[in-house]
């Protein structure tokens, strides 16, 4: 009963090929969650709006930091904004932005606000 | 006497493509040590559970972070809980609870509270 | 109406290998942010510079740092300077210089000078 | 005077795919530095283990983690126990103790240790 | 005008498979920046050395950490030495003078020392 992925407009998975990294998901993560962002309107099965060019193995090119829309799709995949310390939170916020996921900005705006109280806080000699 | 990995229902090896990143790891890892996890029956030969689709490469694919999934995999294979100081914990408990892994779980947790505590402990003047 | 990446002379998408990794971007990323950059003048449709070689896979071959080039065409990308905190910034620079990014090297320059306040900062006993 | 690598049991260079990451190196590396070790009886010519099966590509198959194998092959390489601050030291050991590299296991534990004492270490008020 | 990349003697560029990981860098890199280096006999027309084999893709191979081998590339590239904080100087050194990039040891050595006088800097109570 297994289908593999393919380029048809109805595929339930969806390879995206982000600045040169391929991620692997599926047609209902991308619109599901986050009704309204640019991957729902993209990739939803009315076609709001036309999904970009593939690459030569069917991935959908994304001119993007794949770096930072690593957060964004596992917030897309399980509802949870989760990211590692190393990584810099004004560049999920900038990704967040374009693909329009309105439900993530105040949240990365916070904890962006957060760490600038942080290092604000040094103490003074 | 070796045999390559192929995409029939009895293969020993498996290649799991987790968010686009592939993982090769063997049917005794994802069903011996948590028998009741959601990798368990999906991949023992009794078929409790449909394996999911293939990618082009014959790897079964999971709409997961691939990051995160690694301390999972890790803990299948050897049944330690071990992962880098810069991973969050947060992540790896999201995806636990995800495959089912529910001896993972409250080790997690206890991780995720010690966390907490040190970060509720800096001095107030 | 997708079209996918060609070799051809006035493709939008453009792949770069730098030092082994290859990424994806558009022509439009390329030319407009910073027009008289070497990757501008190399990759414009009215041909300042010839591009370099290309690959097996049609990416145009680039012998730098895949590692500090990923904040640089991440600024062509979205106009910010974001990078993480263990990126070395000198890196950053060397590269900003070697592409002719000239609004960015102000910038680095600026962040490398409060990075050594900071170390010569540390108390004296 | 090239000869590429090949499936050939004597072959000079060895592919390993561990855990889905291919680790390229050489048969004396697996085999001289550690002569009891589980790598050294798989790939040593006289063949007292038979190697694991290989993949589409011929890289031998290794169900373990391929982030903690690094500093183990680069021990076999070099002699030396070299790895990142930000990699968990059980991780590694955990490798040292399944491939059988008993010269790294007391140097690693003694790493451990040390580990230990330096948070055991935290001030108390 | 663009020639891709081969395996004949005289290419242009070069790639290079380190421990399963592949640079792709010029000819002039390997062997202008330190003519008397390993890379530099190995890779200059006059043909000092033998280059090593090659795998299925051309590049050439080389049973070294590719990690610790990047900044050595870098070094080659730009004349200077930079790496990321989390990198263990030691791996650094050790490919340094593995490939004979004599003008890098001094520098990587006291770079050595320096931590070393931090970590011994601790306060005794």
């Amino acid at each position: 009963s297994a289908s593999p992925p393919s380029a048809s407009s109805n595929a339930k998975w969806i390879k995206l090929n982000v600045g040169g990294k391929v991620f692997v998901t599926t047609r209902s993560t991308l619109v599901n969650k986050e009704p309204d962002s640019m991957l729902a309107r993209m990739f939803s099965l009315d076609g709001a709006m036309n999904p970009s060019d593939t690459d030569e193995n069917g991935a959908y090119l994304i001119d993007r930091s794949s770096q930072y829309f690593e957060p964004i799709i596992n917030y897309l995949r399980n509802g949870q904004l989760i990211y590692d310390a190393h990584l810099n939170v004004e560049g999920i916020l900038e990704e967040a932005k374009f693909f329009g996921i309105e439900s993530l900005i105040p949240q990365l705006e916070a904890q962006l606000r957060a760490c600038n109280v942080h290092s604000d806080n040094v103490p003074l000699t």
